[in-house]
C-alpha cells in the first residue's frame, strides 16, 4: 500500500463521527482555555484519541507527521492541522474551514517538524499528546530546541473526563450492546469448548451486536480466574466451573464498552464459593451506591474494599477498583486510593471489584457507572448473581 | 477490565510467536553491538513491533509501562523487563531466564520510570523506541534529567531491515495469502456492490485466509482510484470501472501482506487505459528486475520512474515506488529518491508505481520483493494484467 493504515477501525472513518460542527468548535475553544490556564502555549495533537475528540477524526497514525496545532486562548499562532500532502484528500468530509483551521501539507522529504516550528514563531511551552510517538516527540525537540515539552494529558482530560450528552448517550448504547453479548452467554459457554474457543465465539458476538472490533475477551476459567490479566488460554471448561467473563469493544463513534459478569457452569457452586461472591456482590452494590456529585475517587474504591476487607478477603482484592472509560477503555479518573478529585455529572467509569483464590477460583463484577446529578446511573443491567449456566 | 487490552489480536500472544531462544539471544546480542556502535548505552523498548522481534512478545502498549531495558555490549547495566505487578504472570510462557532478562516488576502508585533510572545506575545516553508514547519519553527525561534521549529507530533497523530465513518464510506465507484473497476478487468486485460491501467482503477473506485482521482494504473504483490514499466509499461499482485493490495485514507470527492490482469490471478498458497501463505494467516489471544485491533503494524507484516518465506520464506517478516490509506494514528501507542504501540479501519491500488520471481513474501494481543472493524474489505471483472481472 503506498498510502498509511489506519490504526484501528474504529479511526479508520474521514468523518466527524457524527459529532457536530458546534460540538467540536466548543471542544476546541475550551482546549484552549484551560491551555491557558496551564501556561501552555500550543497543544500539539497526533492520531488517537485526543484527536478523535477534537476533530471527530481519528487521523492516519504512522510513520508520517499528523498533527494539530492548537493555540491556547490569547497566544498568536493560528490553529492548523500539519498533514501529508498525500493524506489530504481524505480531510474533504471533515469540516475544517468552518472551524478556522488552516491545512498545512508537507511532501516527503521534507521535515514536517520544522512547519511546526514555523507555526510556533519563537520559543514556546508545548504540550504534546500523551500517545505521540517517540520519533515526533524527539524530532519536535530538535526542530524547537529552545521550547519546553509537557503532555497535553493534564489539559485535556479536564474536558475528556466530563462527558456532554451525546457522549454518554454513546456509552449507554455501548453499555447496552455488551450487555446483549453477556445475555447469550449462554450459547458461548459450553463444557467442553477451550476458553480460546469460547472467546472466538464471544469475539463474534460482541461484533455483531454493534461494536467495530472486539478489543478484548477474558475467558478465565477454574483457576485461571483468579489471574486478572488473563487472556484466554486452550484450558477446557468443565462443569463446575467458575468463569470470569470481561469483554468490550469500542462502537463505530470509538466509545468503549466494558462489562465483567462471573458465570457458575452446569452445577451449582460450592458453598465457600458462593459465600464470597456474597461478598463481592455487595461490595460492588455499595461501591456503586457511593456514586453522586462530589464524592471522592478513592471513596468509591474504599466503598468497594471495606466490606470485602470485613469477610476477611482483603488480600483477595488485588486491584484498583476501577478507571474511567470513553474514546478509551482506561481514561481518567481512576477509582483509586489517593485519587482524591471530586466526582462530577458526567464522569464515567468501571466499578469492578474482584476476588481471586490463587490456583482454584476468581470473580469480578463490573458495571460502568455514570455520574448524574443525583447519583450514579449503571450502564450495564445484566443480573449481578453468580448465574449458573 | 482491570488489566491491558492487547493493542491488536496480533500481539494478543504471550508466546514468542514461534521465534526460537537461539535466534532471540542473538538478535539481543545484535542489538547490543550495534547500540554500542552507535554511541548508546541503553535501548529502552516499550511495547511494539520493536520489542516482539526482541522478545518475541507484542506486550502490552497501555497507560502502565513495560519496557525492556537492554544495555549496549560492555555497559554496566543488566538486561531488564520493567513490567507492571499485574502483567508478570502473563510472562510465563517468555524464555526471560534463558535469554539472561531480569524481570523487574512495580506497582500502581510507583513511578515506573525511577525503576529504569535506578537500572541504568547513572547519567547516559538512552535510545527509546521510535513508537514510545510521549507520557514514557518524558516520564524518563523526567526521571533521567541527565540522560541524552534519542532515537533507537536508527539501532535497530540494522538488524530488522535484513530479514532471516525464518522471516522471510512468514513474509512468503504471508504474500501466498493476500495472493488467495485476489484470486478470488471476482467473487467480491460485482457491479451494483458499493465499495464499502466489497470492502467488506475482502475483509472477511483476508481474515479466512489465514490473517489474524485485515488491516487496510483500499477499493478506488473509477475516480476514486486516482486518489492513492482513497479507502473505500458509497459509490457503486458500475461496469467499465477500473478499481485499484490494495489489501494486507498481519499473519499470527506479525509479518504482514501487502498486494495491490488493479481491475477492469464487466468490459474491456478503452484503449486510452489499456495504453497507460501497458506502461505502468512495463515500469513495475523494470524496477522489480533492477533488485539485486548491491543496487540502491533510489535506483529501484528510478527502474519505475523513468519508464514512466518517457510516456509523458512522469506526473501521473505522485509517490516513492516503495516501503520495506515486515513486522510492520511500512519499515526500512524505503524506496525512493535520495535513499542510496545497498540493498542486501533479505531485505524485503514493495515495488508499487502508480498512474493516476485525477476524476477519471488510477492504475497501481504492488508485488512484495525480498533480495536473494541472485536478485529479487517476488513474493505475489498473481497475474500483473489488467484482468476483466
Amino acid at each position: 500500500m503506498t498510502a498509511a493504515p489506519p490504526s484501528s477501525p474504529a479511526e479508520s472513518t474521514g468523518a466527524s463521527a457524527g459529532v457536530s460542527i458546534e460540538l467540536l468548535a466548543d471542544r476546541l475553544r475550551r482546549a484552549g482555555d484551560v491551555a491557558a490556564r496551564h501556561d501552555v502555549d500550543l497543544l500539539l495533537i497526533t492520531p488517537g484519541t485526543d484527536l478523535r475528540y477534537l476533530l471527530g477524526i481519528g487521523g492516519e497514525s504512522h510513520e508520517r507527521l499528523t498533527c494539530l496545532v492548537l493555540p491556547a486562548t490569547g497566544h498568536r499562532a493560528p490553529p492548523a492541522l500539519v498533514v501529508p500532502k498525500l493524506e489530504a484528500p481524505g480531510l474533504a468530509g471533515v469540516p475544517l474551514d468552518e472551524l478556522g483551521i488552516e491545512v498545512v501539507t508537507w511532501a516527503d522529504g521534507e521535515d514536517p517538524h520544522l512547519l511546526v516550528s514555523d507555526l510556533a514563531g519563537g520559543p514556546t511551552r508545548l504540550a504534546v499528546a500523551d500517545a505521540m510517538p517517540a520519533a515526533h516527540v524527539l524530532g519536535l525537540r530538535d526542530a524547537l530546541p529552545e521550547a519546553a515539552q509537557a503532555l497535553a494529558g493534564p489539559v485535556l482530560r479536564e474536558l475528556r473526563m466530563r462527558k456532554d450528552a451525546a457522549e454518554v448517550a454513546e456509552l449507554r448504547a455501548a453499555g447496552a450492546a455488551i450487555d446483549r453479548v453477556h445475555a447469550r452467554m449462554g450459547e458461548f459457554l459450553t463444557p467442553g469448548h477451550t476458553e480460546a474457543q469460547v472467546g472466538a465465539d464471544i469475539a463474534a458476538a460482541i461484533v455483531a451486536e454493534g461494536h467495530t472490533s472486539a478489543a478484548f475477551v477474558i475467558v478465565g476459567s477454574g483457576p485461571n480466574g483468579a489471574s486478572p490479566h488473563h487472556d484466554v488460554s486452550d484450558r477446557e471448561i468443565a462443569p463446575g466451573d467458575v468463569v470470569v467473563i470481561d469483554i468490550g469493544g469500542p462502537l463505530p463513534s470509538g466509545y468503549f464498552s466494558d462489562c465483567t459478569r462471573t458465570y457458575a457452569v452446569g452445577a451449582e457452586p460450592a458453598a465457600s464459593v458462593r459465600e464470597a461472591y456474597a461478598v463481592l456482590r455487595a461490595a460492588q452494590e455499595r461501591s456503586v451506591a457511593a456514586v453522586r456529585p462530589g464524592a471522592t475517587a478513592e471513596s468509591i474504591d474504599a466503598a468497594a474494599r471495606e466490606p470485602i476487607a470485613d469477610a476477611g478477603l482483603g488480600d483477595r482484592f488485588i486491584h484498583r477498583t476501577g478507571h474511567g472509560i470513553g474514546l478509551d477503555v482506561h481514561e481518567e479518573p481512576y477509582i483509586v486510593a489517593g485519587n482524591a478529585i471530586a466526582l462530577e455529572p458526567g464522569m464515567a467509569f468501571s466499578v469492578e471489584p474482584g476476588v481471586y483464590f490463587a490456583g482454584e477460583w476468581g470473580a469480578r463484577i463490573e458495571d460502568i457507572v455514570v455520574v448524574t446529578e443525583e447519583g450514579g446511573e449503571r450502564l450495564n443491567n445484566r443480573s449481578h448473581d453468580l448465574v449458573v449456566l
